[in-house]
């Protein structure tokens, strides 16, 4: 780690969340970053998917370490792979007035509690409708939405472009070797980011996502 | 008014939503919106100040007859004339688990039940946080934000300057008259968008804020 990690009072609400973030990835985003930000003056965050703000409390921290903004974006619906009968259904998510999964309560709480409502700017909509409607060069955007193959290509096809030069990608569940996981975000984002020339002009990297998965130090 | 008004299911969901925007003023802003959109081909509209989202409903529809996006912005926390003591609070609208004002679960059913989660993107920061992130050109801006000098200022500054050439910038309660209301929305928002030399150079366009309180057609 290149940085001061996330401070403990804010640690604390982090892994009180709901959530699928190990402790040791989020300490990486937090790292990777506070890199980015180094890397691209006033820049914003964005991160795709955020669920019920887990992952968005130690991005949240690093925006208030080094005074960005984190724009965290999500339908709050659930992603396919959260929804009932699938592996990663919650059922206490479902918002019982519609029946329909709903996490933006709980990720509201998770935002309020950790005292970062200045720093999170809370996007509500649908990833691809989101970013058609987004211009600002980024320092840092990380990419957890759907893990599908469709969502993750247009996650990688909408977004990726406004990574700023020396920004950072960081990409979620990059797996190498399919016995560790699903395809999509290793196959529909990460090697099309590597392929599409950007890591070589040096205005796209994913060191976090190698880093994640083969312990790398960047 | 030059477009077909807001269709019936979607007034039905208008009228329904808590807010303080008159039904008159609404069709007056739909129809504005649908003008920003004719004259800006693709740019997505933004509004300032949701509240519980009786004005969104209206943006949102015109928003789905043409096609574009509306990016609905509050902090949902409450202006400070909706906090406890000012004329326009609703005890009702206090989170009990934190004692502070939360509009955001309120807005988010309207926009549910209106069924506009395509066409609505949800954004839960503060205005100028959000404001400072920007920098996608607009079709259309409707500045009903906080009514204070400062929050009044700020969105001018910071939120005009996005509007494309041909669109158009609505800003409710404007008062020319003292006696009729408050004088920020007036003072430092009409005003200064008049004197800025942007209507001259017929980029920044004020036809609704002058239509709702002068009964001037556009």
């Amino acid at each position: 780690m290149r940085y001061p990690p996330l401070q403990a009072s804010l640690r604390a609400h982090a892994l009180a969340a709901r959530g699928f973030m190990p402790e040791n990835e989020g300490d990486a985003l937090h790292d990777a970053a506070m890199l980015g930000a180094d890397s691209v003056p006033g820049a914003p965050f964005v991160e795709v998917g955020s669920y019920c703000g887990r992952s968005t409390v130690w991005l949240g921290g690093a925006a208030r370490a080094c005074g960005r903004t984190l724009f965290a974006v999500d339908h709050h619906f659930g992603s396919e792979e959260n929804q009932p009968g699938w592996e990663w259904h919650d059922e206490s998510l479902v918002d019982p007035r519609t029946g329909r999964m709903d996490t933006l309560p709980h990720f509201r709480a998770t935002i309020v509690d950790a005292g970062l409502t200045a720093e999170v700017v809370t996007v509500v909509g649908d990833s691809p409708t989101v970013a058609r409607g987004w211009t600002t060069p980024l320092a840092f955007l990380f990419i957890d939405g759907g893990h599908g193959v469709e969502p993750a290509t247009l996650d990688h096809d909408l977004w990726t472009p406004h990574v700023a030069p020396g920004g950072i990608l960081a990409i979620h569940d990059v797996f190498p070797d399919p016995a560790d996981g699903g395809r999509p975000p290793y196959e529909n984002i990460y090697l099309p980011a590597l392929a599409g020339g950007r890591l070589e002009r040096g205005d796209l990297q994913v060191r976090v996502a190698a880093r994640h998965r083969h312990g790398e130090e960047t």
